[in-house]
């Protein structure tokens, strides 16, 4: 059996406050379409890919336009039609949706079998921002205001390997690969929404294309895995964000990326087999991983500095 | 007090199976004095750099030849004019080494103040190549057969700041820097030497470079840390490795580069306050490290993929 997966990284442009969720799913429903004429197992959509990126507005509890981005169930009344066509397309869907599940609310992704079965679904890990308004900035970043974190990162057996699923931020921590890497997975698929501006730090905004791909050409080199990072990008409620959707070979290297910042399909045939490239040799994990020595990456969340001791300071006047 | 700490990365040319140690030692020597002059605080040395890249030989156990290569004790004997040099000119030394510790043996590093006290002492945990002899291969990678790990990562109060060591291949592992920065590394000190050819996938050869920064670029930005990679490089025994010798900053960018194969010093102004500029924001561990879903980083040495269950397979003709 081929293990050849060809995966099309739908990269959406801006979803404004006022588009319908119709005219958005619509879009997804073109580029699938898109994806589906050229040969695609699977298409890859990005971070909360129905709503505008709405974090960056501060919403009171119970603000019923906030409740409005919330999705109950994908495949859902709102999204049938993207996954009656990928049914008919007999192509898989990974879909990034703002979730309600009863009083709980979640940055959640799914994988999606063409027949419209959820073959995973994945909880944001790492929910960056902060939970308070915060006037000061020229937007907000409130996902830790409108989202609880996910119960952490799973492989799944689908696509004819072994898949894993994260979602924007999850992407700058080496973790994030490394645990979907020790379950196996062959290709991670991540969905993004990055801000160029970055309001606590902006000596890093002109870094913002570097750090995206240095963090996913990582992840992919040192755990010998196919990554996908898929972006929402463009001029979205006034606020400037990356584009440069990719897809990273285990080598690190860019095999396939987005040139514009709206809606636009790439689409890259994924080998499995190069996986094994790097896991049999050099990150042979069960021959090379050292666990005897990592115990401080669970048993301590943040930094604990040696205590003071005589040492070398800087010596020259 | 300044928070500025110039390092000099002192890469290091070919050493050949008949050089003198003193020879070598010489070099070292002349490369301290030239980074004394151009205002070093720091000389950083590569990886087993007092002798040859032997692991590229076989040896029978109580080869002469193999015992040759070991120090017992740096600074010692063969290092004392080196060091004699430190201490004249107020510079601390990191320096890569054989060690020979009674009846073990282990690929070490030491970073040494200009009193000539160590400061740190750190023994290679991700010892990487074979064990026994593979006559298959053009030359030998047989660190497994002369080295022990090392027991583990630890940081130090050094140069004004906090210093780690690490050693070659740790530089792939983000284990490497992730249990180093969680002790509030600023600075970490990585000397390597890395053959262009890689015997068990060729294919990977070409991109050896590219590996080479990324890693440590990742491990820099992931860790708000500067990392300084040095290199033995040229070619020695035969055998072309990677020179490239790089300083990074916390951002991820290099700030100073060898542009040569030989022994070259290229110096950095390492701005240790550059860390917090990731560290109290992006990579604030504390707020945002998620260690409750890392478990697998310690408890699972290698990977398990998850038990076989229906999913999409690729699902077109």
């Amino acid at each position: 059996m081929s293990r050849v997966v060809t995966v099309a990284a739908a990269q959406v442009g801006p979803v404004e406050r006022d588009t319908p969720r119709s005219d958005v799913v619509g879009r997804l429903v073109a580029m699938l379409a898109e994806a589906a004429g050229r040969g695609a197992d699977v298409v890859v959509y990005p971070e909360l890919a129905l709503t505008p990126f709405f974090p960056r507005w501060w919403f009171a509890d119970g603000d019923p336009e906030l409740a409005g981005f919330y999705d109950d169930e994908v495949p859902g009344p709102s999204t049938k039609v993207l996954f009656d066509e990928a049914r008919r397309s007999g192509v898989a869907v990974c879909l990034g949706y703002a979730e309600r599940d009863g009083p709980h609310h979640y940055n959640t992704s799914v994988l999606v079998a063409p027949d419209g079965e959820v073959v995973a679904k994945y909880r944001k890990v790492h929910v960056p921002g902060h939970e308070q308004h915060e006037p000061w900035r020229p937007f907000q970043h409130l996902e830790r205001r409108y989202f609880e974190p996910g119960d952490g990162f799973r492989a799944h057996r689908a696509l004819g390997g072994v898949v894993g699923l994260a979602i924007c931020n999850d992407r700058r921590w080496p973790e994030t690969y490394r645990v979907l890497a020790l379950q196996g997975a062959e290709v991670i698929l991540i969905g993004y929404n990055t801000p160029l501006h970055y309001p606590p730090d902006p000596g890093q905004d002109r870094l913002a294309s570097f750090h995206n791909n240095l963090v996913m050409a990582a992840g992919a080199y040192q755990n010998g895995a196919w990554v996908v990072g898929v972006a929402k990008g463009g001029l979205e409620g006034g606020v400037h964000s990356l584009a440069e959707t990719q897809v990273i070979a285990p080598s690190g290297e860019v095999v396939a990326k987005a040139v514009t910042e709206g809606d636009e399909v790439v689409v890259a045939a994924c080998d499995l087999d190069l996986c094994d490239r790097y896991r049999r040799t050099l990150f042979d994990f069960d021959r090379y991983r050292m666990v005897e020595h990592y115990s401080l990456l669970t048993s301590q969340r943040g930094v604990v500095p040696p205590e003071p001791q005589p040492g070398v300071g800087p010596t020259r006047p």
